[in-house]
Order: C-alpha cells, then sequence, then structure tokens
C-alpha cells in the first residue's frame, strides 16, 4: 500500500459572488405556510450563477434550498436555513449548509466537496451585497491540496455597483473555467 | 506561514435540551403527500428552543427540515430524514442530518459547523423525552478545539418532567450564552 | 486521558445498488412549480432499496430529498441537488449532497456517518443504469476503520439486467446485514 498522507490543515481562501440575473426562474418562493407573511412553511429552491472573486471568470452555479425558518420584522428580514451547493465545472463542487439572514452577514458550514474540494471542511461567509441579487463568499477552507491557480485571485471589493466582465457575462471560453457548469 | 497545528481527533460530549414551547409555529407539517395517513411526499420544516444539558442557560434554536420517509405503523410511528442546524449565539453552529424515528434513538451524522464549532465531526445522539416536545442530544464531537467551559456541563438526566430554569426560560442575561439565537 | 489515534486517509471503496422496487410510494414527484414541465420549484422525496455490489445482501435503503434545479432539454433529462442518506442497518449510515443529473454520472461529497462510519468524508461516484429504477454506486470513504468484510465485495458490473438475489429480494436472515434498515 503506498503510504498515506496527512490531510491537509492549512486555511485557503475562496472569493466567488453569486449572483441572479433573472434568468434562471429562481428563486421559486413557495409560499407554503399559506401565510400572507413569510413563514416557517415556506420553501425556496433556487440556483443562480456564480463567478470568480475577481469576476473575470464564470465559474458555475449554485443550487439548493432555503427553508425560511423566521420572519424578523424588527429587521425587516428573514432567517433561512441554507442547503446548498457551489459548482464549479470540471473542478468539482463544495455542499454547505447554515444560516442565511436577510439582513445581516453569516458564517456556513462547509460540509465536503467533491473533484479539487474532496474532503473539504471550513466555514464560509455569505455576505448581501445587493438583496437578493448579488452576494459574496469568502471560503476558509481546509483538508485539500493547493487551490487550481485559477481559482485564487484578487477579489473585487463587494460594492452594489459590481459586475461581472462581460466576457465573463457572456461565458466566452477564455473567461469560463473548464467546463463551467451552466 | 504559520505552522499547522494536526486536526485534534479526541472526543468532546455536547448535551443539549431541545424544547418546542409552542410559541414558534413549528412545526409546519405540510402534507404535500395529499394523503391522510403520513407518506412520503410530506415536508416538516421546523425550529424550537435549545437549552444547556443542564437546563440553566438558553443557548438559541434548532432551524431545519425533516423528510417524512416511510409511516411504520407497527410502531406507531414515523421514520424522516432530518438536515438540520443548532445554534448557538455567538458560539456558532453544528449541523447534522441522518434518521429521526419518532419511535426510537436514533445517531446523526454531524456534518459541519462554524465559529468555535469550525471544522467540527462526529456523531449525535437523539432521545426523545415527550414526543414531539422534548428531545435530549449527546454530541460526540471530533475536530475542534475545547469547547468553551459554558457549554460543558453536567446533564440533568432525560425525564418527561424536565424543565429549562425560569431565568433560562425567559432568556435572562446571565441565562444565555452571548448573544443567543432567537 | 487515553492517546489520540490519526484520523485513517487512506481511501476504502464501497459498491452498493440502489434499486427501486416500486413497493415504497417513491419517488413522490411534488410538481410545486405548478408548470407542465420539470422546473425549479419542484421537490422530490425519495427512498429506495440498498443492496451489497455483489447483489448477495439487503443493506437498507436510502432517503433523501431531490431538489428539481434545472431542466434540461439538449440532454433529454434533468438537474437535480441531491441530498439524501444511505442506511446499512447496525451498520449505521452516511449521509451525501451533490448534483444528481439524469444523463449523466457524478461525483457526490460524502458529508458525514454514523456508526462504522463515524467520522468519514470523501466522494461517492453516481451511475446510473436504468433511469430511475437502478442505480450503482463506488463511495470512495476516508477517516474510519478498515470496513467490515462483509461490506467489502467484488461488485457485480453495472449493467440494465442486474438483479438482486432471490434471498437479498427477500431480505432472507442469511442474505441481509444486521437489522437491515427497512
Amino acid at each position: 500500500p503506498k503510504p498515506e498522507s496527512a490531510r491537509p490543515t492549512k486555511v485557503q481562501e475562496l472569493y466567488v459572488y453569486e449572483i441572479n440575473e433573472r434568468d434562471r426562474g429562481s428563486p421559486a418562493y413557495l409560499r407554503l405556510s399559506q401565510k400572507e407573511v413569510n413563514s416557517l412553511g415556506d420553501l425556496v429552491p433556487f440556483s443562480n450563477k456564480l463567478y470568480s472573486g475577481d469576476l473575470q471568470k464564470r465559474l458555475g452555479i449554485t443550487a439548493g434550498l432555503c427553508v425560511l425558518i423566521q420572519h424578523v420584522p424588527e429587521k425587516k428580514g428573514d432567517r433561512y436555513e441554507a442547503i446548498y451547493s457551489f459548482y464549479f465545472g470540471d473542478y468539482g463542487h463544495i455542499s454547505v449548509q447554515g444560516a442565511y439572514l436577510t439582513y445581516e452577514d453569516t458564517y456556513l458550514a462547509v460540509t465536503g466537496g467533491s473533484g479539487v474540494f474532496e474532503g473539504v471542511y471550513g466555514t464560509v461567509k455569505l455576505q448581501q451585497i445587493v438583496f437578493p441579487f448579488k452576494l459574496f463568499y469568502t471560503f476558509y477552507l481546509k483538508g485539500i491540496k493547493d487551490l487550481p491557480a485559477e481559482l485564487v485571485v484578487k477579489p473585487v471589493a463587494p460594492t452594489p455597483s459590481v459586475e461581472p466582465s462581460a466576457a465573463a457575462r457572456w461565458a466566452e471560453p477564455q473567461a469560463t473555467v473548464p467546463n463551467f457548469t451552466n
């Protein structure tokens, strides 16, 4: 048997933008509570586009489910339990779970991954830029080898006006990762 | 770069009570199967209160989704697939997944966490005390530093009559963790 | 305190078949999008039977939820986000999350487990044999001790005609794992 290598424990940061370009029919707000105000019982499947932190490359998509937990009137917002994955084309995916608050940044758990993210663990910081259309994420990843150079970028600071580059927006070949998820 | 420390592999036990005080509109039993008996197709979003194992402190909430898998008539109960998180205020959260049987104790997987639970793995034993209002959990946690002293308590033995202390029930400042999740 | 042992990092392969024998009311296709074509908003709770890779033993069941993300007309299929667990009777369970594409093999993340799978991580390859009734999985598992001998089998190559042995199909005692999940 080949020798077993230790699992890496250094932290690698990965920055991505999630942008809802209103072309995927997302989110699907299922008002199963049958109440007028957002309430426990409502479910929200969603899928948005994923770009690199420097907004120069289309990476893939997000995909998953938000479970409405609580309407928080004093914050004019909602608490969701979020269970979803980030897809990076041929590089694989990262699955996460935790709180999504529409009024405040949160940290979710990284629960696993595939491809270059096989064996990953750690957390991800979710920052809302323009509700509910633009979000910025900082992953703090452990348990994996060095990230591909293409994913290690200097992020554009998150502000409401950020937009992906035109090339990334139109998924031109030089502006996507290999076989980007669509 | 600072040296990488090994990931801790010792087991730490953490005891908590989940109590449904009927003030959160939970659970929301969504009878999407449209059958009279609980059936595959039914979904149950839920969120209850979380107390320390000694019932002296309010910690936060649980939040997530139960997927009805099977009605089990000979046990007069049901099998659910449960996907949820435990929130501990500023200490962070733990996400779990596995079976919830209304008639039997189960072990679920700890899939990740944030805050002091960043990098956590292990299992949690779910014991039902009073269906469906009181549950007792024993977490067996690995991968994290020593738990905060405030979370390391001698648990009250789980019996149907257990109740949180009045101070914890009313979330008095000395009877909560910092910024307890509500 | 007893010395802490390192977490195993060698890869162990585990082969299983998931078969829908049309006797569990599964899947429950919830057309919550209210659209004629499969669309975001649809949810699909499911539970099928689980057999060993050599089809000689009934292991248990699968249980969980598929979230319809996208209909893919050019592939005549669908993308789902899948969140589910594999149950192995007294041996415990494995939870997974990732993409299920009805037209292509995928790798999902192993997010955790219980029993002999306590502390597990890694990935699982999902291969569709007969949509949507027969699937073959190859788990690549790390973080656990050597698998029980009973689970380490030479798999039958996945072809449309594979069937569990009659003994496994009828869950005869010598053809199941201890207390197989049903």
